[in-house]
């Protein structure tokens, strides 16, 4: 399931005006994909590839249909404001729109009528209005000595632009931070919040499969979830939506798809490459392996944590899946072989100018340097610090707020800044159930994770271990601390830095060496970070002055567009069909005799003959997505709904870094299964009637 | 699909008595596979592994109920001797019994009664009665002071053995060589030769799927057939038979696979793998794309010819199919690191011991060495030869046969040794249509090859060109010669040495030049082999000398007994279910719009209602087979018949040299599909009733 996830956020500026120039078909280039801006549509590109030329109503019009949910994409697609994303987009709408003996995400929900339709606590829609470039003023604004006064200035006037935004227009404002800092736009949205839920099929159909499926094709799954937005109390009288095709995806043809991919690494230079590949990526997965071998072993006999843990698994397992795809492709002789020959020809083209090559020349070796220090103190660094158990990282955080509290908000850590011990006070005071039999174990396994890390005199060791074993220390921290209860962690939050420096409490007592030994390590990687974003930055307008825009910028979590073919592919020694059928659905779970994650909800079972078993269920396309693109529409060149994206097949991992897609493929729902099984197996025809436009 | 593919055939020997000696559990070494011989059971292993201690008549029983076809396994599964193989390895059969003016092997067939059977042309079954150890017979007969003269020694002894057994019992006898020779075992058969077809599907299920799906899984194929032995014109009444499952195979339990593996190459050298990773598949695949791509053009929009050259592209795709995954075993870093750890662990064992080593120490580097002289004239031999065109190669043998008859048979060139001279004769008189058009493509392809292969002084290319391009004198010679003509071959054969010497066809004037380029080279080659092969026998005789029988020795398309479980496995990023469903056959059929070779008989469309869709159609398991075992029965505990082997996934092909059962998986029909296809689609009750022993 393609869940968004940040890679690196941090960036530091250079000045040097972006500009917006549409890419050119001939300065394509495959490798960095096709998440296309609105405010720079590949129109060139698009008309010589496919022989499509849409004006600009056709762009306006998908743009204000494709609105924005917090963590996901979906799409209006009713001129009474129904949107649609997927039912894993929406599983806390569903959760909060469930009466309290049911849950609607189990069992599903579908509204008899519009009246029948729940609202969803918290959730909102926001729409893309406008894209201005601000990259002038930004730089401007932006000019001192150093890169962290660079930085400070720049998020000052980053704030103060966002801000005159809101006031003057009432909408929602971002200044978005483009090609690492090469250029800013500021997006201005219109907020919807007041949503509500529609329909949702049961979890078992929605996500078929389970683990074991996410991240492949074929695919069986209908996850869709179908939501309203009301404007007034009444449901939005959309002028911008997006028809739904009377046919659905077919092979072989063009299509969009618009929505709001998270994060690539395209840009990022082999150094930073191998960094992911050697160090960053093979620590992650060890410790999700950890952490995994440790929640399924306290799972396995034990309904109830299941339950309680099930959405940690999930998450864990799914970031396991997906780094390991990524690192697939750093791993690739032939991917990388690829990024070479690119920075090799991109480096050649600033060297033959001197003007660029003294600007950004050095740039590739200053972040080589850079990386290759993070990774020599990676390991002290990632053990040196309050992970492995919550209650220990709540340790952390008593022992650091009233230090941090004393310190004026710029001299702060940054995770202390604007609003962010207010948060953490609330939630440190909020009560909530610990397990400590699992934190126990976690922190055991982290602690030993950390004893094969670190030589044996390591002072985080020393403090924590202190001559024990992990086993016993974590054990003992975690059977002696008060932390699990709100009232005990509330006392030392009033008692401020005295009661914490007095407090016998093992684990603050543990947190309180860490907290200094975290402290050096953290703020060396953080100004290690900060010379590579600035140097990253100037990388940024590097490509500017290279290749103009005809690459598209990495993923921002903004509104995005880009073209693809419906299109199976070659897969396990055969082909891989461009779709498949409820006949498949019926067939994996009968293969696996119906146990989960492929049993079939008791409706599937029981309508299952008035279904149409050929029809499509889900499909794949050659567009380019990423976590984030969850819920997007698939669209025609008639701007008609031909499905709605819910993931990519394994071998899109690597696309992360290299786009591909020979055998790379997004999966969708297929806008035909979706009428079938409401028309079918819901009984929701008037939902099905208000999509065709009746 | 696994057909029957021949790697290495010629050995030569050295006295050292093979002693029969049972595989125990802990002497077994997994790499090595399990393809038992029935003369020794790995009793020991069995008992130790599964709990599992058949008695003499458990294996005596199945032995004669495991039949071999000339080039296919099969099994007899009724006491009326009916028979079950693959619809693949009754091709032939059934297209001899079909009518004129229809094709079994399209529409299908079942016979209405036994009555009703119809016999087929040629066909027989053997059934092994016995199996004795002939090794020190043979060893002290062929002791001669080389090893050319060892050779002609043996095969005479060999012959004699065989004539002596065949006039004294009646049976069909073939000796056996055994691990290269280390060991020598007289095999007697009971030949029927009175077998009917009982039943076969379309064409178009039993290869469902067709060239994409092939050597894969999850797969949806009923690829079976079910013919019936006659004796005296009366149905067989079978003593030894394999009763029916009534459940068919079940997921984790045990299996065991009776059949005749044809060729494995796992107690090769490192040195004799990587000549085949680097000179034999090299060169085979890219001869086959050149074939492929040449029938494939031609064939494109020309129905006629797509069915003259069907059988053709088919086999050339299977084998690129099988060779890439044969070779991908032998790219494989951590295959081959097991390979040279055995092979380490081997010499060191030979190395110990001053007797063993000073017979075996040599062997390896002598195989090492003569590997390298032949690669070192591969391109020369392989491309110096009549390859490319069949009319060159009956050229070829016009100019040879008249030279050849004149030599004492042993003096000849193998392959006109015996009665092949006379075959020649036959072949090349009788008439037989020729597609210029083709041949010419064919040859232009051949001679393109060699002209990149080879240096362009070389004299082959100067003999075939003569400065011509490839297509130029490809098309010259094809056009030219009027060797497409029966009476023209006949003419020239009829006139013996001086009408050859004398005929200016183009094709019989290349032949001319290429004959002493191509005796020159291959009786190098022959030499080489020779001396590959003793010392291959060596090396046979080593393992005898260093592990004992506990290593299966390679398939020889004998009767061989594997053990393996019923078992899914990881693949394309997530699970295959150990069975798929008649769902899955409707549900791929549909996923590709029914387009063949997804199409599904029009029998299959109109009878979907009656069938059981959750029903197992095939199954996967751990057996260690490779083509030849094709018809293969699997059975289970109590020795019922719960599938029938038709194929393995393409993670299995690299087992031909290193046996692996992580994601490698046997492929069968499961007996319940059998039987549901039986009576709900085909309407033949009878035959279930009689499979059912009723």
């Amino acid at each position: 399931m393609i869940i968004r996830t940040v890679l690196i956020a941090l960036f530091v500026g250079v000045p040097l005006a972006g500009q917006v120039v549409a890419p050119t078909a001939a300065g394509y280039r495959k490798e960095f994909g096709t998440m296309w801006t609105f405010d720079a549509p590949p129109l060139e590109y698009w008309k010589a590839t496919y022989d499509f030329a849409p004006d600009q109503g056709w762009l306006d019009n998908i743009r204000l249909a494709s609105v924005r949910l917090p963590n996901c994409s979906s799409s209006i697609v009713s001129s009474r404001g129904l949107v649609l994303t997927n039912h894993h987009c929406a599983r806390s709408c569903i959760a909060s729109a469930s009466p309290r003996d049911t849950n609607y995400n189990e069992v599903g929900f579908v509204a008899s009528s519009q009246a029948d339709e729940r609202r969803c606590e918290g959730l909102y829609v926001d729409q893309l209005q406008s894209i201005d470039d601000v990259t002038a003023r930004i730089r401007s604004a932006s000019r001192a000595p150093t890169a962290t006064a660079q930085a400070e200035r720049r998020a000052r006037v980053i704030d103060s632009i966002q801000t005159a935004c809101q006031q003057s227009t009432g909408l929602h404002c971002q200044v978005v931070t483009l090609y690492q800092g090469g250029m800013y736009s500021l997006y201005r949205y219109k907020r919807y919040d007041d949503v509500r839920l529609v329909m949702a099929p049961e979890e078992g159909v929605a996500f078929f499969g389970g683990d074991p499926d996410n991240f492949t094709f074929p695919r069986y799954c209908l996850d869709i979830a179908l939501l309203r937005i009301y404007e007034n109390g009444q449901p939005l009288a959309a002028r911008n939506y997006l028809r739904w095709s009377s046919q659905g995806a077919q092979e072989g043809e063009l299509v969009f798809v618009t929505g709001n991919p998270g994060s690539t690494g395209r840009l990022l230079t082999m150094a930073q490459m191998e960094y992911l590949r050697d160090v960053v990526y093979p620590e992650n997965l060890a410790a999700y392996a950890r952490q995994l071998e440790v929640l399924r072993a306290v799972t396995k006999d034990d309904p109830e944590r299941a339950r309680r843990y099930d959405n940690m698994i999930f998450s864990l397992a799914n970031s396991e899946k997906a780094v390991t795809g990524y690192r697939s492709g750093l791993v690739d002789p032939d991917l990388m072989a690829k990024k070479r020959a690119f920075e090799r020809e991109f480096r050649a083209r600033i060297a033959k100018d001197p003007q660029l090559r003294a600007r950004y020349g050095g740039a590739w070796d200053a972040i080589g340097a850079a990386q290759r220090e993070l990774a020599s103190f990676d390991k002290a660094a990632r053990y040196r610090s309050f992970a492995g158990s919550q209650l220990l990282a709540m340790a952390g955080q008593l022992v650091r707020i009233p230090a941090q509290s004393a310190l004026p908000d710029s001299a702060r850590l940054p995770e202390y800044r604007g609003q962010a011990i207010e948060r953490m006070k609330r939630q440190l005071t909020t009560p909530a159930p610990t397990d400590t039999e699992v934190e126990t174990r976690l922190l055991a396994a982290q602690l030993a994770a950390a004893k094969r890390a670190l030589p044996a005199n390591d002072p985080y060791l020393q403090a924590v271990l202190a001559g024990r074993t992990p086993e016993a220390a974590a054990r003992a921290m975690i059977g002696g601390t008060t932390l699990s209860d709100a009232a005990a962690r509330k006392a030392l939050l009033d008692g401020g830095a005295r009661a914490v420096a007095a407090s016998t409490d093992p684990l603050i007592v543990a947190a309180r060496k860490i907290d200094p030994l975290q402290r050096i390590l953290s703020t060396r990687a953080r100004r290690l970070n900060a010379l590579i974003a600035a140097e990253g930055e100037k990388l940024g307008q590097a490509i500017f002055a290279a290749y103009g825009t005809s690459l598209p910028p990495d993923a921002t979590f903004t509104l995005r567009i880009s073209d693809g073919l419906v299109k199976g592919y070659p897969y396990n020694g055969t082909l891989a069909p461009y779709r498949t059928s409820f006949y498949g659905l019926y067939g994996r779970s009968a293969e696996f005799a119906g146990k989960p994650p492929f049993h079939l909800p008791a409706r599937w079972l029981t309508r299952a003959d008035s279904i149409d078993l050929a029809a499509p269920l889900d499909f794949v396309s050659t567009n380019d997505i990423i976590g984030g693109n969850s819920g997007s529409p698939v669209i025609n060149r008639n701007a008609e709904v031909v499905g709605v994206i819910f993931d990519s097949n394994i071998e899109a991992l690597p696309n992360r870094f290299v786009f591909t897609d020979e055998v790379a493929r997004s999966v969708s729902v297929h806008s035909s299964g979706i009428t079938e099984a409401l028309r079918r197996v819901y009984g929701a025809g008037w939902v099905v009637e208000e999509l065709a436009g009746r």
